[in-house]
């Protein structure tokens, strides 16, 4: 359940007690047989994200490689939460023009009334009631990559391949623990050994993932999959929030060359960085996290240019999209503002 | 006046205004013809310094450089201040063994009771009263290096050689505004235009430094003078406190091969490195600066190993202490500990 002000992205996060995820809450699928009452179905669901938030990023990323675009169109918030949460202060009006709504927080409340837990994205919502569908960012990628198979793009590469879902499901699980939700338990610590608890484990699962990637050019398998998309997210914020913010910073990303070559690839692979809005990354952790960072200031760093710069994996083979292909340009009205991008 | 609660170094910096260095209060010079009533004499007075603090430790360095240890001791104050500012608490019964005070404070209150301008280091105390004699950091290394000749070691090297003296001050005052005090502003900036203005400039003269130190070894002339050690104490502490908690992150310090390099030349000079406490500049910054940091957890990284590292700076010639050498080991008692050191 990700970038929530109520789960730990706010001033709540620095209470007593340390940092702990929650867990989501509406956990429905979207499904090929709508066993859960939500069929997939083109046009039906509105996929609301941040582009701040590494956990919403993981769909917009898979929405991108999968060409689901059209089946599953996609709502971007105001990257700054106000109290009442995600807002659609971007969009003519401060209300999503197909939702109607001007906070998530509706959608939630249409769903289930004083619903506990916060509001999160990502968040899928059923246009025609307004209702949530499911803010359960763990289960969401892996449906749009098989559940959701009839309406993906010609060419689309399969993310969560059968024969190594065991070996994807352990990695992501470590990289879940260690890294993605690591780098929150250090950076929303409130005492310095839970701090240095968070950090040592962040960055001995970054030396082993290190070593993995030394000699092969994915995760699991020779193409990109579910395990890299959810390694990208939190590398591409390493060192614009991370590394600083969160007080991770024994090395930059860029420091690492295997992993910063690794993430510059994946930046370079169509549907990765051309979905990364670094501006809205740090105008969020920044801001938002006043228990933290109490003068809001941005920071202007750091330099970004390295993001574009050749990496020299192709070196190690791999075949990125499998038997498919890549994804076409960025659909009109979803392209990164220049703001946003190195 | 170096890193005194009241001229910036705490909440109080976070008020409605920017951020201000205070001129020093206290300005009467120690000097050999003695005409402010203050004569250079071996063991009358007291340096006390933090070595969290960057003005404190230009003089901790050129003290070790022109070998005046003996005759002018120096008193260490804990690297957290409290609401009465530097302390002696790292001492037995928390009393300067020497002046017999707890805080630095009661020599200030002894100079000049309810005195403005807050408590700061460095500070010269003479021992006998117990008075302070002067703050003004910027002037006390050029009196050290000039009006304590007499006692100078056998070997000690021109920190501030007459022909070159225009040059250092056009320098020094340079790299003072945009770098030693530009870091300041940018950490303490209350907003942003104010904090990206001070960032603006911090890198600009980084940029620059980094052109004049491409093709040789110290800033000016052939030798290491007051300008490379007033550059060195910003330098040292960049990647530790400046680029994480000042937000001074275009790039760390380790980025620009140049000013690296540089930097570890002097760490691994005899007189510059062996009075780097890292341990003292981490917890100072982040645990005094509650305004900036209200977590006051202290960042394990970054990783220091790497000041040790060979620089290949001897390839640009230079002759580090002119016609004099190098100051031999530590004095007894003033090493700095293992916690302190990569």
């Amino acid at each position: 359940m990700g970038d929530t002000k109520s789960t730990g992205e706010g001033n709540s996060a620095l209470g007593k007690k340390s940092f702990k995820r929650s867990k989501s809450h509406f956990a429905d699928r979207v499904t090929a047989d709508g066993r859960d009452g939500w069929p997939v179905a083109a046009g039906r669901y509105r996929l609301v994200v941040s582009r701040a938030c590494p956990w919403a990023s993981r769909a917009v990323i898979s929405r991108r490689l999968l060409g689901l675009e059209e089946a599953l169109p996609m709502a971007v918030t105001d990257p700054i939460q106000d109290d009442r949460s995600w807002r659609f202060t971007l969009d003519p009006g401060g209300r999503d023009p197909v939702l109607g709504i001007r906070y998530l927080a509706e959608a939630y409340e249409a769903r289930e009334p004083g619903a506990p837990g916060g509001v999160s994205v990502p968040a899928v919502v059923d246009v025609a009631s307004g209702r949530l569908v499911t803010n359960d960012y763990q289960q969401l990628t892996l449906d749009l990559a098989t559940e959701w198979r009839d309406l993906h793009r010609e060419g689309a590469p399969d993310l969560y391949p059968e024969g190594l879902r065991d070996e994807i499901d352990e990695v992501v699980e470590e990289v879940y623990e260690d890294v993605n939700n690591g780098v929150y338990r250090a950076g929303f610590a409130t005492g310095q050994e839970e701090y240095e608890a968070a950090y040592e484990g962040v960055f001995r699962r970054l030396e082993l993932l290190s070593g993995r990637l030394a000699e092969r050019r994915y995760l699991v398998g020779d193409t990109i999959t579910e395990a890299d998309i959810r390694l990208f997210t939190t590398l591409v914020r390493f060192d614009a929030v991370y590394h600083g913010h969160f007080k991770c910073n024994r090395h930059k990303l860029t420091e690492d060359p295997v992993l910063w070559a690794y993430a510059r690839d994946l930046y370079q692979t169509p549907g990765f960085g051309d979905t990364v809005d670094f501006d809205h990354i740090k105008r969020h952790y920044y801001q938002v996290h006043e228990g933290i960072n109490p003068t809001r200031i941005v920071p202007l760093g750091p330099d970004l240019s390295g993001w574009l710069t050749s990496h020299g994996r192709e070196e190690l083979g791999g075949r990125p999209f499998g038997d498919g292909s890549p994804p076409g340009p960025v659909r009109e009205g979803e392209e990164v503002p220049a703001a946003g991008r190195p």
